[in-house]
């Protein structure tokens, strides 16, 4: 990942306990079909992340209105933020803008800062039909800046529509980060042993019980030299997290492999 | 992708006009937050599809009990088949198996066969309580075999439950396809043009509109040449997506770069 932004000084503030949440929905046939192998989702889990925003669920689904409009109902009301994915092309089956209108019960149109942006780009002979099209937005929406390929993303409530490719997805991200509230960041260690996690188990949730906000993950893995088990302590307190992650060794330290 | 089977000569017979379709659920706390990036998605898309079974939605959710017992719920009721990847481990995060006992409103309790299958694998000293989680499994759950690390994975009614290391899980799905009801295959034929989508938008809509069953699926693409549009037309009638790509390869042909 590019390093996302150091937003402390431009983000809204929020009070430090306020936990910003996300959902992120993918949009396109190409994915569920298993053609296009998804590149979005990690680096926006990761930025996220970064930022403190909670991605606290992903959803793909596919060019269908229907079922985009029920994806974004049922996702911008349950958290802070919505991402979007995709589907705001000049083809057919680019439907996010109109999909996300009906959503919100709202009508679309051409936008006047949207065409003025495409004219720069186009001559009037190259702006057909098909690339207006990429400057309906839904009415009250406000566009987001696309650095790589000028079509601009919009952002209207809560939910950011952005492109499906990833380069102008990522610079169209860099754009809104800014305006977004953050919250504090969740900190982590990772510790990494040749245990397996069966065995550490039993300790881990006694260690994770014993500390209000602190979370263990346990993620087993294969590599050359065998089993191991990657854990990683999350907190949005450092200090709990750097404890609890030493627990977490002294743990993994008094343990034998048994396999 | 390993070649999936060929799965016409076990699989439960449908009629030819049925449509198969599945939800796919990933579960886990490292995937939203980016430090694991998914591997299971884009590998069962492309399985599911090439035996004949449309993935047509994905949901990741948190490793938090209400939120995958709603998914499940969700997705069960809504197509074919469910699968789930991640979460049947040893420790306090695998919360996979109970949360598929409540989804289903039935009890969760030791399998006899599981644990043999781990009786196996560990002596009587290793086979501590953690382990032995790994063969708890919702009453009325049939195992799914685990080629790799024996810890099955299970089904329930039409909801198949897998691990999320990914070498594992595709051993459990290459046991699970033999069992599943497939349709007739998607079929797809990829053109690739160097003209922008928004040239090609008019005519790829009435290729798709003039005949029943065609898709057209238009994906811009940036490389090292600049930029392009992948256009993948997609019929269960191969002589019909046969017939649409040659008229797709056509109006490319006819068309210019305008930019």
């Amino acid at each position: 990942m590019s390093s996302p932004p150091n937003t402390s000084e431009t983000n809204p503030t929020v009070s430090p306990d306020e936990v910003i949440t996300a959902g992120l929905i993918i949009i396109g046939d190409e994915i569920l079909s298993g053609r296009t192998k998804d590149r979005n989702i990690g680096y926006i889990a990761e930025y996220l992340t970064a930022i403190g925003i909670d991605l606290t669920e992903v959803r793909i689904v596919p060019d269908v209105e229907t079922r985009i409009v029920e994806a974004i109902n049922a996702l911008r009301h349950a958290y802070t933020y919505v991402f979007t994915t995709g589907g705001i092309g000049p083809t057919h089956d680019d439907i996010t803008a109109d999909s996300v209108a009906k959503a919100f019960g709202v009508g679309i149109d051409h936008h006047p800062e949207a065409v003025a942006i495409l004219k720069q780009r186009y001559t009037d002979d190259q702006l057909n039909a098909a690339r207006l099209r990429m400057a309906r937005i839904p009415d009250g929406g406000h566009l987001v800046h696309n650095p790589v390929s000028g079509a601009p993303g919009f952002c209207i409530g809560n939910v950011y529509v952005m492109a499906g490719i990833p380069s102008i997805m990522q610079g169209m991200l860099d754009g809104i980060a800014p305006m977004l509230k953050t919250g504090r960041k969740m900190l982590s260690e990772t510790v990494e042993a040749r245990i397996p996690e069966s065995l550490l188990a039993e300790g881990l949730g006694k260690i994770e019980a014993a500390r209000d906000g602190v979370m263990i993950g346990s993620y087993p893995f294969m590599d050359a030299d065998g089993y191991g088990t990657r854990l990683i302590v999350r907190s949005r307190d450092g200090a709990a997290a750097a404890a609890a992650a030493e627990e977490v060794r002294q743990l993994a330290a008094s343990l034998k492999p048994d396999m």
